[in-house]
């Protein structure tokens, strides 16, 4: 089975990384970009069966931090 | 408008990054994973009216490197 989970930082946690891109879309010319929030993607090809409970466990223990990140587990 | 930008290293690209996480999982005794791809996810709040043009060429220019990744736009 294939499982998406996609980890963003929570609404108010400052994203460097996300303003800069933004900053640098403007620069390319692009107008109308108000905001910008980079998060990532991580795509598991896991056994038949697994849990979304041992899914919910591998992001609290590796794929996000909970403290910062929130995440989301999208099955495909 | 609000569009999300999936950003994934083609098949085919090595991907040590999500190796690594493949190994971290393995090692914290979740059995059973036996692969894993890590990609980005960029979340743009754009002016209304945004042609998927415009936004295909942001991926183009800035957002994705098209040598080894590819990009699919989704709108939010």
């Amino acid at each position: 089975m294939k499982v998406r989970v996609h980890v963003m930082l929570k609404t108010g946690v400052l994203d460097p990384q996300g303003e800069a891109v933004r900053h640098a879309l403007g620069a390319l010319g692009f107008e109308g970009v108000s905001s910008v929030r980079q998060g990532k993607v991580i795509e598991l090809e896991l056994a038949e069966g697994t849990s979304d409970e041992t899914i919910g466990e591998m992001c609290e223990k590796l794929l996000a931090n909970t403290v910062i990140e929130s995440y989301r587990i999208e099955h495909i």
